[in-house]
């Protein structure tokens, strides 16, 4: 048996980055800059509807850098482009990461214009790995935010992650698991997912179980009959209602051996109205502990307006609009160098302008406890006050401690979640939380910006 | 140096599914039920704008199923969750896909409700494969289409895929690069997918390459310097204008050298007037040769204003929006048993019935060769003057024949593209490309339809 093909060959991830991060390396290299850089990770402006981030993605991206590297064969084929010297490939054959990481820890929300995470390595180092730093944390940051949107529409029911099939791609598929656990969900129907993160798998049936029965009540049957203890029974494939008389016959079926049906799934059709009637249906039949599972198209929309409206449904399962985080698909997440060889530095592109030197932010609470502001600072300052977000995680291309368990950043995100204030969590146009800059950074963004202009711009005129 | 911990470890791809396939295949497995089934994939609704689709993901899919397997490691994990019978996890240890794949070659257009692949197998085999199946065509039809209509925009002007750093994920970044290839994108910036793919990788530099630099004007020398034959200058670090300038003087530089500047890149601001002001200091300068590239934040619709207002930009790089297909990030494709054991079978859930039956679409042309109508019919029919459109491509689990290349799959793409009417191609509300049902599937339809409802439904009334 040979291995299936894999999305990405281990021994070249270093390929995995856009060609110019390889050609700027090459300049750099033959101009001897190896002087040490700062780049600086963070979402320029709010995706519709959100005003708070979830960091996701940093363990990804240290395990990346903590394997950066660039095999014979990647080498090899860089060669063969015939662009690139041969002094550059021996250098690139030999190049780890030596650097440190200053990042937001998992699990922390964060805010425009912060950054989640501050590279600071020899320049090359640093650039090699944006591609690679901005698509993961981009990605798993934009889907634990959209969980944690669907926890809070949610009100306390609990949710699986059904998303699997319709992520886009099998790496957002897992990211989707992990990122929506750390959220708050209770379970993945993805099998690695759970094997690899440690989370509870969770599943029920399809329809083409149904189907491929003579009749529901057969399907029905054999389900109950293979999981005992674990049966829950999709409503859905030929007419809820019918399918709900169904369960509720295998239901007392399983009671007459002393087993218990845990749930009935709905799948299609009106959710509240559909709910009530099995609820009705089910109460009536005695089975007030059979839950109520519905999934199909729901995201943190469709759960507020049916939580909302007290449709009896205990669970949710989320899937498609959660896990491509469809209202928001993207965000402006970019990595700039921000220090080069002790000079601050930052670029001025019409809409998308940088702040200069490597930075800290500094969180407040108001005298409830709650998060009252947030200051963005250099990273030297210190804000009496304001508690200090990103921390060291990694220096000299070493992990600086063990890895954060799942449940221990679960945990982080509660916390912090619980200590934003309500009306930022707001499914529709929620106010900004207050982020400001220090006077320090301020003052040095307006110094840079004078030289850089003076000698970029000025003098050509 | 240990490997990078990957997104899909190969031995446990089996894994890689809603855990409800897993269950569904024991309750199946115990009840002896293995019989053929065959499953139909196919997007039920059009997305946002759309009125075709582009076939892409298969080489994917018939890689999932040549190697599907479990390890031993995995059936270890699924033996600890404790839910599974040990006679199954035995069975599920040696299960290989043994079946039949029937589907549209990639580059193939097609519609909503025709089959983009047909997996014929015993059903645990074709259950299994489901979830791999559907994230793997949904995420490359989605992608290749959304490409499709970034190529139909730009109207011959060249574009390169820029978006890896933006996708949703590491998998879907190569499949970008390959989806966005199969519809014309001259290249992409990913290196890793160029490698895999056989595509040509293409880059410029980043801000951050300039602003390392104590002026732009070094930066743009000590690139040239060190690729005086592919040197593309970034313009807007700081100030476009000025940065035209600047390139200019590195131009002229170049020509005494005996070189040429290849091009200049746009990214921020106006670029309809920013082409312009760049082209004419360019003209002006005597660089007519030197083209313009203009990247951020583009799509197909972006690009349809540029080219329509006439901007003289020569060449696109299209990335995040492209790579997440914004506006349409997800089809509501489905995966949907049509046939067990020689029995037709549908299920009727509100808004998701889907048709009974191994199916054949056949394609038909008008007088002038353009596509005029599909007909979705019964595998077994045969529609004189239609042209089948799905093939066999794998048959008693080995394929049968060798991949098409991607240059083939490329030219399929454009021979089907050039044979469809304009008006499906409008970028805002296209028509409806007409799609009819055979006499005999609406028939067999409406016959399962009644079938299924008189065991299932009105019994139970």
């Amino acid at each position: 048996m040979t291995a299936p093909k894999l999305p990405l060959p281990g021994e070249d991830l270093g390929l995995f980055t856009d060609l110019y991060e390889l050609t700027m390396a090459q300049a750099l290299f033959r101009q001897g800059m190896s002087a040490t850089a700062t780049f600086s990770l963070f979402i320029r402006t709010y995706p519709p509807n959100r005003a708070f981030f979830v960091s996701a993605g940093l363990e990804d991206v240290l395990d990346y850098l903590s394997n950066l590297n660039f095999s014979d064969q990647a080498i090899d084929y860089l060669r063969a482009l015939g662009i690139f010297s041969e002094d550059f490939l021996q250098y690139l054959r030999g190049v780890r990461f030596t650097g440190s990481v200053r990042a937001i820890p998992e699990g922390r929300l964060y805010f425009a214009d912060e950054p989640a995470v501050e590279v600071t390595a020899p320049i090359i180092e640093a650039q090699l790995a944006e591609t690679f730093i901005i698509n993961q944390v981009n990605l798993q940051s934009m889907l634990a935010t959209k969980a944690a949107r669907c926890v809070w529409a949610a009100q306390g029911r609990g949710i699986a992650d059904f998303a699997s099939r319709r992520t886009q791609g099998t790496d957002a598929a897992l990211k989707m698991a992990r990122a929506s656990y750390i959220a708050g969900f209770n379970s993945t129907s993805n099998v690695l997912a759970a094997s690899l993160y440690g989370m509870p798998p969770a599943g029920t049936m399809a329809h083409s179980f149904v189907s491929a029965f003579a009749t529901e009540l057969d399907a029905f049957r054999a389900y109950a009959e293979s999981f005992p203890d674990r049966t829950t029974l999709l409503l859905d494939t030929y007419d809820t209602i019918a399918g709900t008389r169904n369960a509720v016959r295998v239901a007392k079926e399983m009671e007459a051996d002393g087993r218990q049906l845990v749930a009935v799934r709905l799948d299609s059709g009106d959710f509240d109205e559909l709910s009530r009637q099995v609820r009705r249906i089910l109460d009536d039949s005695g089975l007030d502990y059979v839950k109520i599972l519905a999934s199909g198209g729901l995201d943190e929309y469709e759960l507020e307006t049916l939580v909302k409206a007290g449709a009896p449904i205990d669970l949710f399962g989320v899937g498609t609009k959660a896990g491509v985080s469809a209202d928001a698909p993207w965000s402006d997440m970019a990595y700039k160098l921000v220090c080069f060889d002790d000079r601050p530095v930052m670029k001025l592109s019409t809409g998308k302008v940088s702040l200069p030197g490597a930075k800290q932010v500094f969180r407040t609470k108001d005298a409830g406890g709650m998060f009252a502001k947030d200051i963005i600072a250099l990273q030297d300052e210190e804000l009496p006050g304001g508690l200090p977000v990103l921390e060291e995680v990694m220096k000299g291309g070493q992990r600086t401690g063990p890895s954060a368990t799942l449940e221990e950043v679960r945990g982080r995100f509660q916390e912090d979640f619980a200590t934003l204030d309500e009306r930022f969590k707001a499914l529709n146009n929620p106010p900004r939380y207050p982020v400001s800059l220090s006077g320090r950074l301020k003052r040095l963004t307006s110094k840079v910006r004078e030289e850089v202009l003076g000698v970029n711009v000025s003098d050509n005129d």
